[in-house]
């Protein structure tokens, strides 16, 4: 089965080149071009390859990458870039409703390339686009074809400077004036200037911006997004009456322009207010066909739900690139051995094990489960261009929804942790700029945070869950879902008498019962939560005050305990299904019991405390699991990172090149820097000018 | 007690500037200038005081930092600032041996304004110059008054490329030539150049260079240092044969020119072998007084134990200041309420507490391990000096050594955990860079890697806690030592045998609870890694294989919680002592207990495991009492951050600032930022230069 790699002088998984990390290749299990067919399919296999060899090919896309560039020229040249990729028309608009795993693999080859440059691509495109499709009517649709052409660029403006998840209590607002026909977009003060929006900075000439709708005689509608043009096309100087601006460096992706904007009773036609969910007719009464302000807000931020699919889809690339660096830096790095003259590579340490494989496995584990989500996703947003209104179409919804609200906390933390175990496990090597590893934890930290901070989403998950046992409790209805995810949970009662009966650590080298664990865990976490909530209304507090004194110990966990059971059951069927090639299967199995365990493990306090584990032994067991899991994985690890890391030119980290030439690799990249032996400018401050010791010395 | 305020018109403590930040502060139960007083003394805080006066009246330390210059730039302006350092002489050399806490003090300042500086000046006068001192002998001391004058500028070269950790196998070679009385230094390849070097990239002119020392008729010695010339002070050019440069750009501390080197056999004088633990005659015979190669090893590296006291309080640093920049955003930004037209600022939710309060008590308890470990320094660095050979003097360095081992470890992964829940907590401003959580995340990052591993380094403190169990197994003698921080362990066996008595959240609101629970963990613990060691011995594993396999699931665990108990039990002591001003113990015991029972409740699972807890009702007790405490302490939080965070200037953090006018100091810092509201100079790329889509566009 290798005949993609041998069918033509381009093959699309061409073997790897020889090199120190032969030999760990060599041990692999398993034949790793079957794995990445099966993993990714040979058309998606062919589409990223053809984007790869593209930006590798093309001057404009050598590096150096945003850190060692000014903020500036790091702006033009991202932005140099992104008009090269409409240039590549790699997925033309078109094809991109049609072809969601197509969209998710474009999202992930620009993003391992460079995160700046992918978020610029799609918050104009996705994000800019899909706000006016989708909240805007026909007579929106005109903007459409200018975004594609790049006649215009554009920007999603909800956040404020003072307010960013209590979206409600955004300030900016839209009067209607009928004399005119016209809205008056409006900032009040300093504190209601948006801010944090992406391509706003120095790019963008029109935004979606979200405002309070006020018709004459001052009564408010809520929030509504309006597309406002805020520089002029030709010139890109801003429009009268807007403050448009660069906030200024952040930690990472500064090839983006983030900016501010402030807007001056600027005006702009009743047209351009997006009109799905409620419209001002041009008298000024406000007509709409959705019943309350609450659910027009929802409906009218609906697409910010594909935002967090798709973060949960950031998060693993970043995830992905960091196992591959730090797993080959660790099959090549040797240090310390078994005598003073014979040093082994530090892969070989269990501890060294432990801190990687548990998040290669969740590299996999989530991996599968963001295409899945994206699948979902598809799915309900087809259900929501027909217009779908049935009952299941709503399930839908709120399940992804649910989905999606916890599974961006859970992906981006994990890449969180993962990237800064990789960057400690590469010791120094790992702090140093050129490995990447930095430049994936700087890029990656803000999927913890917008579109919705990690903890304040994760309540949605929780309120889902709670919801959904209020709803039995009442009506006795079984508790199912169109995805499956929740179905479990009218087995609830039943669950919660289980025990853990594991006697052996072979007992636990299948991710079936880490899976059984976590039914009853998320059992246990939903009782809890619903007690606790209950005693704390009952003890007189408000809703606001009950709900806020049950997150830390009670929701905050159920939502991730949820989320993690979803994402290692996926990871189960998938890897425990009749297609799984034979020489495939004991390895996937593996790291989806890694993935599972591990993940348990977290978690094992409250196995003990609400009886699921009793005795020392079962602790012990799943220790011993992880462990023997991780020694069984070593030897698989170089073959697997091969199937989830790009080529080297993409990748670009010297201490994590395919052919694992370590020390050369990096030395030629050090010596490639700019003034590396030249003699500092400053030279003579030294050498010359010397200091007077104690000449400014003041009394302490 | 407020005549530190009053005093004069540049109070040591002076008000808090008036703000949003008032309301908070006036809610505090103590009066926040007398705990700055017992936690400080008022010499020290008139030492600091001098200090950040000094930085904040000078305009070569006016910002920006680091983030915003080029790597070239940054290090001249940081050479210059060191420069400065010597003129305004904070603490003469001859008061550094006889004050240690104002050594810490003077790093602590320093590294609040820039750890670029801290590092540049603590590398050249105290690793280089004590390197000399400690490891040389009287031929050498003609260097230290270079030192202190500037006339050369030093570094500590040890680490490798390919050797870090396993400095036994450093290969760069040191051969003695009888013929001329010189040593020729060579590197044998690119592997084993000397890299990572603080202060060789650029600026360094000497370096303490370590090289295995061979004598004619090739017999190895093991490793010495030695003194090599690489520049010629004169013109900073490098020597003949020493290829020097900077490594290039590292995820922080950017100021510091990290550099790497080799020697093409480089001749220097004889004289220049650091004499301290062996000598060779000018005939060529090496001499020494210490037996084996060994031990002579482990006294030539000596210096590194104070290198890893340092870094415990350079960690203390930065989670003071990451907490100070969090909770006083905390305080005042506000974020959704009890009604749509109500917000409440952040801090108000438990959530935000648990995720704050917990590493403000961290701060607290590790500023003073930080500082008592300074003290123990001090009593070994005399005792060295003095040439004490007593069994107390030999405990004492193993004492310190098993607590620096791990102490550094716990204080920089807490700090790194810290500052990532900070710079989350504050949302997309924590991802601004001008509000410095990120210049703290990526200059506290190598304390995790750099004078040891921290997973390696853990390692030394459960070898030394195992030796002495079986030294009590061997001889029955009783387990103690100088600092008593093992004492406990005599009672080992009946340790073991106590349970969790609580029955109300009350019981556990005093750390003496969380630190009895910690000491049978640390039994528990112990007699794990005891038999798991010795069982994997018996199996017929080498030494090498067995400790290894006992280093995730017991030896790390075990090392880490004898140092958090060691920790939390000095901080108890600190707060409970009867000097304690009555208006300040309150408080501080909540932050006591608080530290004590939120790292305890990481090891819950062990508690239920071996049956020190059981039953639902103790788990849920620690929980309570931790939500308990955090409501007590959020009051406090802001007066608890005066008492730490140095002047605005130093903080340089706009949402950070003393008064606490988030916005507004936010917006001051935007609009001084670089060419904000200018048109992008790239602005005819979009304009004028349009891309024609699909142009490039090959078949995918």
């Amino acid at each position: 089965m290798a005949p993609l790699g041998e069918r033509s002088d381009d093959p699309v998984l061409p073997d790897p080149p020889q090199g120190p990390l032969h030999v760990a290749r060599t041990r692999a299990s398993f034949p790793w071009k079957e794995l990445a067919l099966f993993w990714e399919g040979e058309d998606m296999l062919r589409f990223k390859k053809a984007i790869f060899s593209t930006l590798e090919n093309d001057p404009l896309f050598a590096h150096p990458r945003g850190s060692r560039l000014s903020v500036e020229k790091y702006q033009e040249l991202n932005f140099l870039r992104c008009k090269r990729v409409f240039e590549n028309d790699f997925l033309p608009v078109g094809d991109m409703l049609g072809s969601l795993p197509r969209v998710l693999a474009l999202i992930e080859c620009l993003g391992m390339y460079d995160w700046s440059l992918a978020t610029k691509f799609f918050l104009h495109v996705l994000t800019f686009g899909s706000a006016i499709y989708s909240s805007g009517s026909e007579r929106h649709f005109k903007y459409l074809p200018k975004i594609f052409s790049l006649e215009i660029f554009g920007c999603f403006a909800l956040t404020e400077v003072s307010h960013g998840s209590n979206t409600k209590a955004i300030r900016t607002t839209a009067h209607y004036d009928p004399s005119t026909q016209e809205f008056v977009i409006h900032s009040p003060d300093f504190e209601a200037a948006k801010f944090w929006v992406g391509n706003m900075g120095k790019t963008a000439t029109h935004a979606v911006v979200y405002a309070q709708l006020y018709t004459p005689g001052g009564q408010c509608h809520g929030l509504h997004p309006f597309v406002v043009q805020i520089r002029d096309p030709k010139t890109l100087l801003p429009m009268p009456g807007v403050m448009v601006g660069d906030i200024g460096k952040k930690l990472g992706q500064n090839g983006l322009d983030n900016g501010f904007a402030m807007f001056h009773k600027v005006r702009i036609p009743r047209q351009d207010l997006l009109n799905r969910s409620g419209d001002v007719t041009p008298e000024g009464a406000y007509v709409t066909h959705v019943k309350n302000v609450g659910q027009r807000f929802s409906e009218s931020l609906g697409s910010l739900s594909s935002g967090r699919v798709a973060i949960v889809g950031m998060s693993v690339v970043n995830l992905k690139l960091a196992v591959s660096i730090a797993l080959r830096f660790s099959a090549t790095r040797r240090q310390f051995g078994p005598t003073d003259k014979e040093e082994v590579p530090v892969l070989e340490y269990p501890m060294q094990q432990w801190r990687l494989l548990p998040y290669l496995a969740a590299a996999y584990a989530l991996d599968h489960f963001s295409k899945s989500l994206f699948l979902d996703l598809g799915e309900l947003q087809r259900g929501l261009l027909g217009k779908d209104r049935s009952v299941r179409q709503a399930e839908l919804g709120r399940e992804i929804h649910a989905l999606s609200s916890a599974g961006k906390p859970l992906a981006s933390w994990t890449a969180q942790r993962g990237i800064q175990e990789c960057r400690e496990a590469c010791g120094g090597h790992g702090y140093l700029a050129m490995n990447r590893l930095g430049d994936l934890r700087d890029d990656n930290d803000p999927n913890c945070t917008y579109e919705g901070d990690n903890n304040v989403l994760l309540q949605q998950t929780s309120s889902y869950l709670l919801g959904l046992l209020a709803r039995r409790d009442r009506g006795g209805a079984r508790i199912e879902s169109p995805l499956k995810t929740v179905d479990f949970l009218d087995g609830y009662a039943d669950i919660l008498g289980r025990r853990f009966e594991g006697s052996s650590p072979e007992d636990l080298l299948d991710s079936s019962v880490p899976l059984a664990a976590y039914e009853w865990l998320v059992c246990y976490l939903l009782r809890e939560s619903h007690q606790k909530l209950s005693q704390e209304t009952r003890s007189g507090k408000s809703d606001f005050e009950a709900r806020n004194d049950c997150q830390v110990y009670h929701c905050r966990p159920l939502a991730l305990a949820f989320l993690e059971l979803t994402v290692a059951r996926r990871f189960h069927e998938h890897t425990h299904q009749p297609r799984v090639p034979p020489l495939l299967r004991a390895v996937l199995q593996r790291l989806s019991a890694l993935y599972a365990l591990w993940s348990l493990s977290q978690h094992t306090a409250l196995l003990y405390r609400g009886g699921y584990f009793s005795g020392e032994r079962a602790g012990k067991l799943m220790e011993s699991a992880i462990l023997a899991l991780c020694a069984q994985l070593k030897d698989d690890a170089v073959a697997l990172v091969d199937v989830i890391a790009p080529p080297d030119f993409i990748l670009d980290s010297p201490i994590g090149r395919a052919d694992g030439e370590l020390y050369k690799n990096l030395w030629t990249a050090v010596l490639q820097e700019n003034k590396v032996l030249e003699r500092a400018s400053w030279w003579a401050e030294f050498a010359v000018h010397k200091p007077v010791v104690g000449s400014l010395k003041s009394k302490l």
